[in-house]
């Protein structure tokens, strides 16, 4: 196992006072249970519903954390961030309730009904072309000029430490869990849970779940150092950011197994918590339970946490999903 | 008032009754808020999340409560119903859980997925011509031929008990609510919340939910005759049934008011609940908000109530309701 001495790595004790520090503000969401899915599964499944977290998605555990984190001289300059997507909206709303300004720098050609919701919780957009270099040299120039600090969406260590705060209310709630199951993207999420969980419940093994055309986090850690070079190719649209390098280098030192699945797989999944379980779920908390169905073998018969990390589906994009029938997975209840 | 001296006619002990009853199988659901609803509907929602109950709709209250009710001998011949919907698939699993058989006679031209929800609890299907005659027929010659006890999807003092449950345990969960919305079909769902609100918390408002294009209930309550002869014309599947006698009875003694609700309205709640809390209810559910939407005098400032009866949406239809905008309802959260 890789050490962790990197003292700008976010550590359990991090987990822990995210925890304090974000309990007045965020949701202690529900733990959901399908007999239908266990069925299916031949496993144990129990789903932390972080799709019905405060602006819907765990994003917004780790936004919170790092604003609230601020000292005040800090904070009074604001915060600023670049993402399209879920980050973008979940540190919007966590500067509204501190109070304190939130810049978003968002590519040209992002979703609008997106852009909205980062928007409705008072948060000022910039735009940019949409590449990252043109991203960082914006997200830079808002520094100079305002004086905000920059929220990483997922190398930040507060927001890490932040999103680990999920599967440690996941773990406290069920006890005995063998194996937890995240989505992988930049890895935010996944490296938290790794670190909530080695602590919390060293004999839970932790599973990153990695769409196939987005598949750097498994190939990282096959190579043993990371891979920035790749073009994302995933219905996951949550799942399509770089590994970040203190993520892989958590995620490498705790010893964390990515499973791929394919798109066609994850909308299956999809459907499946739709139809059985009446949550709205997005592709990329849907992938976590399409890791289990694909690899069934892995999860047979163990006690499985799966974090359904978010729910913020483009309904104008329903009709893509709604013609996905049912594979081989589907059987009676 | 008119009088409830017909004995035929359930009461409060029977809701009583019947909730001890179903208490060992049916889910206590949760009572679910959101504070992007209650900003738009300038008033105090609580949803009564019966998509969450098993079979996916508060079907299974008086489903489950007519199969417990029969005696031994009785239930050892089983249950026939006609019902290609929720209360086929709810008298199903409640036959199921009681180890006896259960006929269900359905029309030609039911959907699929529908008829195979019923079969997956293991009922029988029986097909007939899609006329109310030929499905009185095929029931009739069901209980003839095996001794079934009919439960009828609505009229049957057993399921009007059982469905009361669900506002029982909504008054007892929200103190002092103002009102209370449930959406009205065949008025099984509505009269049952009549009678449970009328002894429970007198001071509460029970409203009815009624789509525009199947409106009997409101005529019948206006004409003080229950009216027996339309055309549904509606995407509420589960509101197109004719109003029964017992329900037009109890509505009526109890003083319920029908508020009608155009399907484009209902279409912009639906979305609504999808996108602010990620419940994917069906239309038949989405109503109720759609009638506080659309008649906020009458809610403004209050404590509202909410049944959200179901959440069988059909996933191939989904493209249907997608591309239905959000009105000038929608607003910044």
């Amino acid at each position: 196992m890789t050490s962790l001495s990197d003292p700008s790595l976010p550590g359990f004790p991090d987990i822990l006072a995210a925890a304090a520090r974000i309990a007045p503000h965020a949701h202690a969401t529900p733990v959901l249970r399908s007999r239908g899915l266990d069925a299916l599964a031949g496993c144990e499944l129990h789903f932390k519903a972080e799709h019905l977290q405060r602006a819907g998605a765990f994003k917004f555990r780790g936004a919170c954390n790092a604003v609230f984190a601020l000292d005040d001289a800090q904070a009074s300059a604001g915060v600023v961030t670049h993402s399209s997507g879920n980050h973008g909206a979940a540190l919007a709303l966590a500067a509204q309730l501190r109070g304190i300004a939130c810049h978003v720098v968002v590519p040209e050609g992002a979703l609008r009904s997106k852009l909205a919701a980062i928007e409705a919780y008072g948060a000022t957009l910039h735009h940019c072309a949409p590449t990252i270099a043109a991203r960082e040299a914006r997200c830079a120039e808002m520094q100079r000029d305002t004086g905000a600090t920059l929220v990483h969406p997922y190398t930040d260590p507060r927001v890490i430490a932040g999103q680990g705060t999920a599967a440690l209310e996941l773990l406290n709630a069920v006890p005995g869990l063998d194996l937890l199951v995240a989505p992988v993207g930049g890895g935010g999420l996944s490296s938290g849970t790794a670190l909530a969980a080695a602590t919390r419940a060293p004999q839970c093994r932790v599973i990153g779940a990695e769409p196939s055309g987005a598949a750097e986090t498994r190939d990282s850690l096959q190579r043993g150092v990371r891979v920035t070079e790749f073009t994302p190719d995933t219905i996951c649209d949550g799942l399509r950011g770089t590994l970040g390098e203190p993520n892989f280098q958590l995620l490498r030192a705790l010893a964390v197994q990515v499973l791929t699945v394919d798109d066609r797989d994850t909308r299956t999944a999809m459907r499946l918590i739709w139809q059985r379980t009446k949550q709205l779920v997005e592709p990329s908390s849907a992938i976590a339970l399409a890791a289990v169905l694909a690899h069934r073998d892995v999860f047979a018969g163990r006690r499985v946490g799966i974090i359904l990390s978010g729910g913020n589906v483009d309904l104008d994009a329903l009709p893509l999903f709604a013609d996905q029938r049912l594979s081989t997975w589907e059987q009676k209840p």
